[in-house]
């Protein structure tokens, strides 16, 4: 089958068009013919060779897809072939078909095209795992998050909203506060001018938030802590700012902080179909009806994946970045 | 009321037989005639200065003790004049009468005498909010304890037997690690001669504690995390070790590992109902049959209370160190 393939680790000149082997479907798996493919910042990382693919996973790229059901394995009754699924994949998605596990698939929503529903897996289900179950963002609380232009970003502020808790991001430019200010932040800073810390301050009246979703590490950690309600979580589900640095454990432990490393791919199947079934009860009826959806910041045909992984190398986008196939 | 009060902050000869106020009783309250008080490294930091009662909570040393209540205030049904109590305290232990949140006191099981019931409060309700509450710790798991001999370790012993789970501890010398493993350790570590990362390895075939429960803080951190298996949670209830450190988010990051700092004392009374119910559903029978029970180093008079503050500093002790009144 097509697929993109890497010629060894490096920079986006390592991707290509090329053959790979069509994945077999095994017992609770569907196959499903890809129409579009989201790309993610791990993809980045894994093309580097710095992020494998955990045991048993597809070497190829790709974190979640969408598409029509091709095939049905043994023991699967929620789809059937020509069904428009989206899925939650621990790689693979950057290919013609894609085997994944039933539990890791949702329904598409009516009203999204599949390039659309391909923006939807990875960075909602990573802000309803990190936000909602792993930091028990509390009702009438208050969410930081990092980076509020990213997929995760726009995922966090419109799921934030539907849950009707104060959401505060950071984003790089002014330009594109602004637009986190659109969707529906209720406060935005512009990280290289102004003070997150400060802003989280002014915002809950010096409580601080109750959870953090960060993906810098390092760099924030002191003032992310110190961004913190007594109890509250940081989430670290990425580290681009760094991963070694100096950490003041006085008030981890006089304020009851709680610090959650997180990865979703590596996680057992069993907790991906919980992950997804508890999405749906909580957030199904939003989506289908609109009230949450994805943030498409361009689509690119499969072929222009190295243009793709620049674009988000650079932060330019505003959402997520599609491949269409 | 008698008390013992402290003239200044400082060394134990701060420490003296006093008078002061007593307590007011409120709704939902009970007074206790205290018997017995024990004593925590916590009692050791306030006298130094450097761990503030809580807002509201009495200025007098003493986390918990056992007594007969004395009065019981409007609203209370759970206890009356003549029951023997033990209670778990934000403050106010050391001193003739304590009143309390009836329901942060439990009934004394028939084979406690009142000394053995105020050694347990505060240690079996520390390691059960945060080893089996707050971290998780799963059936089949294996938990890590800094301090086996001590009240916090000699606890954690006997709630892992309890709940069929594998323990390892620490303590600082061959003797105390004998004592752990005959209170029913699974694996003890000398860590002046020994290494308890190497231990855990050992006793889990490379996979890892679940939890480590840890007073030590920033000189054990990065033993501590590599120590712990993938989803595991470092729980931190002190920082005897220091509280500033380096940390590598990597493996936190990429093995789902959870830090989570606690305090019990400065929770608000419903968290601290909600956690004395938790534990007598769950190990009531066990504490009234006798399978799980204090471990008590020494009894002093309470005019002793130096004394007993100098060798719970020195690690004299196996288990707790108690104040009779």
């Amino acid at each position: 089958m097509r697929a993109i393939v890497c010629n060894g680790a490096g920079d986006e000149s390592v991707l290509a068009v090329g053959e790979a082997p069509a994945p077999s479907l095994g017992e609770g798996q569907i196959r499903i013919r890809v129409a579009a493919s989201g790309v993610n910042r791990a993809d980045l990382l894994q093309r580097q060779g710095f992020y494998p693919p955990p045991p048993g996973a597809s070497e190829l790229l790709g974190l979640e897809c969408a598409g029509t059901v091709a095939e049905v394995g043994h023991g699967v009754t929620r789809f059937a072939e020509g069904d428009r699924v989206m899925a939650l994949l621990a790689g693979g998605g950057y290919a013609e078909q894609v085997v994944v596990d039933a539990g890791a698939a949702m329904r598409v929503p009516e009203r999204l095209s599949l390039a659309e529903a391909a923006a939807v897996p990875e960075v909602f289900l990573t802000v309803f795992l990190n936000v909602f179950q792993l930091a028990g963002l509390p009702d009438g609380g208050t969410l930081l998050v990092h980076g509020g232009g990213s997929g995760i970003g726009t995922a966090s502020i419109q799921l934030a909203r539907a849950a009707g808790v104060q959401v505060i991001v950071t984003a790089g430019s002014d330009e594109k506060c602004q637009r986190c200010l659109d969707l529906g932040a209720d406060a935005a800073v512009n990280y290289r001018t102004g003070s997150f810390r400060e802003a989280v301050r002014e915002a809950t009246d010096g409580e601080g938030a109750h959870v953090v979703l960060d993906s810098i590490g390092a760099a924030y950690l002191a003032d992310n802590l110190a961004s913190l309600a007594t109890g509250g979580a940081l989430v670290l589900i990425g580290l681009m700012g760094g991963a070694k640095g100096e950490i003041n454990l006085g008030p981890v432990v006089a304020r009851r902080l709680r610090i959650l490393g997180s990865t979703l791919r590596a996680r057992p199947d069993e907790e991906k179909a919980a992950l997804v079934a508890g999405f749906e009860q909580r957030f199904g009826d939003d989506l289908a009806a609109g009230r949450i959806g994805p943030v498409v910041d361009r689509e690119l045909p499969l072929e222009q994946v190295a243009d793709a992984h620049r674009a988000m190398k650079a932060s330019e986008h505003f959402g997520k970045i599609i491949l269409v196939h």
